[in-house]
């Protein structure tokens, strides 16, 4: 199984289905096309027909494109590790913020980019730089997504154990630890619990990586 | 069950779990929230905590809301019914479509936005009109995704029989049928099969009675 993706630096995308793979300890191929190049399009149409990454390829050399599609796709594929809720209602909500995550947040996205290895605390704290009004919308909305299912579950992640959920909105907490606007402290905590993470902090490091 | 809709003149992300359930002749009610009246918004949040439709409520009362979601609930609640392929790897490629629609595609739902009964042809077929470049560049993805599927299926639906995946895309068909943009006989015969099929002759219905 190879997953193709783009720069840990930025590509958040990549890094969900990445990130999931790692900390289940399912083996996986990777290849990292760069954003940005002049023949970075070309690389991707070579294995993903949307023209964007991730791309898995399937051991029988299929690909399977968008972020959400590859993760409903792994889970299917190793049922022994509960990636969504085994209870049938909660794994109903974690789909619900996942598929809200995957389709939304355009504007905290647009004026907050994933940048795993800036520190630009200013921007987003401070409404008119990166913290417009429509991404601060979203960050309330993503706080009261966080607060309800940790209260539910009584942590440390999401629906209890780090699934699939945890890993859609791990690069928002990347965006957190970038620009840090002002969160309650149960995000907070939660961010911090995200980023230690041992599949998470390997990406960051292949982020810090790509910088030197 | 129930499931929240929007209007069926232009709530295009009900039509599609709304269009799915009546397919598979599977029992629910409807409530329906008018869209962009003065207390769309919290009528809509005491349902759905995203603030949007559709929004399934089950049986146990749980609110399941974004369309992917939905979907994927009531494909899992009904093994009886292929609403996804059978076939692991077509399931994979129908995620990867249907994500790609839940995601993707802004240029054309801003552009050519859903309005069941308007006929509006040659705003579908000018630049510079609802057509634009970018509205121009969605519509030859679709083409090509549907070009794609029904070649290896055979038709007459994108993986065989009517699925989830049709239904993901039920509104853009909805799109073409108002504007009318060019588009290849392979496309134009299935929108026409989409739009033939009880299930979505009865939403579009729906939006007519509306309109009265
Ligand atoms: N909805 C898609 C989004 C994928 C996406 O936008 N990927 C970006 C990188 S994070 C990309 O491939 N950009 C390259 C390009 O557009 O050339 C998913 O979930 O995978
Ligand atoms: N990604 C969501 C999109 C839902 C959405 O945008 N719904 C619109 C109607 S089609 C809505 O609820 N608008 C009401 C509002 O924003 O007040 C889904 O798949 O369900």
């Amino acid at each position: 199984m190879k997953l193709v993706i783009g720069d840990k630096f930025n590509s958040s995308w990549s890094m969900r289905p990445w990130v999931l793979l790692k900390h289940f300890g399912i083996p996986f191929e990777e290849t990292l096309i760069r954003l940005g190049q002049p023949d970075t399009k070309a690389k991707i149409l070579e294995v993903s027909p949307s023209g964007k990454v991730p791309c898995l390829i399937t051991d029988a050399g299929d690909s399977v494109w968008e972020s959400l599609a590859i993760v409903e796709t792994i889970a299917e594929a190793h049922p022994e590790h509960a990636m969504w809720p085994r209870d049938a209602a909660l794994r109903a909500r974690a789909r619900s913020i996942s598929a809200e995550m995957h389709a939304g947040f355009a504007d905290l996205r647009e004026n907050m980019p994933m940048e795993i290895t800036t520190r630009a605390p200013g921007a987003g704290a401070t409404p008119g730089a990166g913290a417009t009004p429509g991404a601060l919308a979203n960050i309330a909305r993503i706080e009261a997504i966080w607060a309800e299912c940790l209260a539910k579950s009584g942590g440390p992640f999401l629906f209890g154990e780090f699934g699939i959920a945890d890993a859609m909105f791990a690069p928002v907490v990347m965006r957190f630890n970038t620009y840090a606007p002002e969160l309650s402290a149960t995000s907070l905590d939660y961010a911090k619990r995200v980023t230690a993470l041992p599949a998470v902090a390997a990406w960051i490091d292949g982020a810090r990586e790509e910088a030197r």
